[in-house]
Formats: C-alpha cells, structure tokens, sequence
C-alpha cells in the first residue's frame, strides 16, 4: 500500500499513475516534460529516448519506471525487447550504435551525480556524432528519471509483477503518448 | 565552461537558466512544476517548501542550485539565512517545526532514494501534523531538485561564487515567481 491514501484503486492505478490523479496541478507539467523529452520530433528516435529511461530507472532500482519505460523501448525499437535487456546486463556489449553507447554511459553518470558528467564523456559522444542537444536531452532525461523514479517510490506506490502488466500501457504510449490522462480528482482540489 | 554550447553568455545566465534558454520546450514544464511546487498557494508556506529544496540540494552538493533557493527560503522566512544555516548544517538541532523536521527527513531520504522513504518516517511526519497533500508533495519537491541538481550540474554550468550573486534573482522570485522567463533562441527551433 502507498504512504499516502491516494484515493484510487492502486491495482487499476499502479505507480506513477496513482500519484497523478491524487495531483493533477502538478502532473501536467510532469506529462508534458516527459512528451517533449520522449515523444516529440527528434533526432534520436523515440525507441532510444525510452531505452535512456529504462536504463537510468533500471540503475535507480524503480521496477514500476523500469518496466514501463522498457516496454515503451521495446514496442519502438526494432529489435524489441532483446535489445533492452542486452543494454541494462551489459552496456558494453550490447548492439547499439557507438553514439547511443556514449549517450547512455552520461546518462549513467548522471544518475549517479550530476558532477559524474566529465568532460571525457561529452567528447567521447561529440566524437560519435551526438548533437549539443542530443547530450542536452540526454543529460534531462536521465535527471528526470532520477525523478520519476523517486517520486514513484518515495511514495510507496504499487508496481504490478512481470513484463506483461506493463503492455497495454506501451500501447497506449505509442499511440497518444504522455498528454494529459489525468483529470481532477472528484474529492475536490488538490491543493490546500 | 559548460559541457555543450549553452549559446548564451553564461556570466548572465549562469546555472539553470542557460539550459532553459537553450530548450525552452523543456524549460516551460519544468518552470510550471517549480511554480505549483514551489510557489502556488499550499498549507506549507513558501519559504518552507524553498527550505526543502535548499536542504535537497545542498545534500547535492549542487552549488548553484543551493544558493537559488537558499536565498529564496531566506526571503520568504521570518527567521532569513540564519535558519536556512543552522537545517542545512544540523537538521536535528535547528530551530522549526516538529513537522517540518520530519517533512525534511522525508526529503533527505528522498536524496538518497526513494526506496528509503520508510512507513516509520512517513508516521512521524503524520503523527506531527503533516497531511497526505504535504508529505506527497515534499516527496516530488524532493525527487524534482534531484533532477534539477542533475541537469544543472551534468551540463556543467557556472555558478557565481557567493550569496550576494543570488539576492536578485530572490527578489524577482519572491515577486513574479518561476513564470515562463525564457524566449525561443533567436538562431531556432531546439528540437532537430
């Protein structure tokens, strides 16, 4: 059970959902940050953005974000869910592009401190291709992850068992993305 | 100099606010999360929710984002930098509330994970008055200065050395707030 009485049905609410209703003030500006940095046109595709995300959540131990941000990957990403897997057992092995590698091993350094960004890591990405604003939006997304994950648990919320809980939501991502699921909670206002 | 090219003079846009002039599509929800968190009427006055994110960030180690808002939780408490100093050097001791004590050690666990929000602290900060709205939201403010520090310091931004680089942008805080302050780069669009 949550910390908190979130006032939803936390099976049919789980992780960062339920937190969303109990707070619709504050999870617009959360759905529309994570729609800019995952969804919208971008250079890197969406696949890889998400794999950003599961990586970060993966190393914060957030199964809820870690399990719904791989399937996101996966369901865009041609190589599926092997690929993800590939990535959070072993970074330096798995077959991505030598930029994604870079990119990712900043967003490892991110989530453990900010300061962990050395100047080493942006060369070696600049030197692979990756854009001023691909590092940028890596940099984000990672920070944000260490968010998300920390609000989905610091909170205590629920996070279903097993990859297959987490595929409807892929669907529903890929199709209409993070845009404002939630509504007002019928209780009343959120703020005091 | 930070780690990609901010395109600004980073003297007069240090810290965060170089990024948000680089990608204003992120800054806008990241600005609105800060304003309902931060500023938007609540049970929790405003110079105690700056508090929490001072006491966040320091635990950081963040330079800029720490003397952001300890100046702003200065400027919003009777009680000005003294109290600010005396939380951030010894929680145990200073002089606040029980409850805002135990709000701020929700935070600090927070810092650390969020899987290290116990039930026990979360009692505590209830049996002290908190209600369910605060503890969420010292929850998220905590997890949102997670990803702040990170993203101001992954992009190893300046920071001004000193307090008194920070008194302005205290005064424009406490008086118009973390509305939209940025503007499209004239050189175009972020997003590639």
């Amino acid at each position: 059970m949550a910390h908190i009485d979130l006032e939803v049905d936390e099976k049919q609410f789980p992780g960062i959902t339920g937190p969303m209703r109990f707070r619709p003030e504050t999870a617009k500006p959360l759905n529309e940050l994570a729609e800019v940095l995952l969804r919208a046109p971008h250079s890197l595709p969406a696949g890889e953005r998400e794999l950003i995300a599961a990586y970060v959540s993966g190393r914060n131990e957030c199964t809820f974000c870690c399990a719904s941000h791989s399937a996101f990957a996966a369901a865009q990403l041609d190589e599926g869910m092997t690929l993800v897997d590939q990535v959070r057992a072993d970074l330096d092995a798995a077959s991505i592009s030598a930029k994604l590698r870079a990119l990712l091993r900043i967003a490892g350094a991110v989530q453990i401190s900010g300061r962990d960004v050395t100047t080493e890591l942006v060369a070696d990405a600049r030197a692979e291709g990756a854009t001023d604003l691909e590092i940028h939006d890596t940099v984000l997304i990672a920070a944000a992850f260490c968010m998300f994950n920390r609000y989905v648990d610091g909170l205590g919320t629920f996070a279903p068992v097993g990859q297959d809980a987490y595929a409807e939501s892929a669907r529903r991502i890929v199709e209409v993305g993070y845009g404002p699921t939630t509504t007002a909670r019928p209780s009343g206002e959120a703020a005091a």
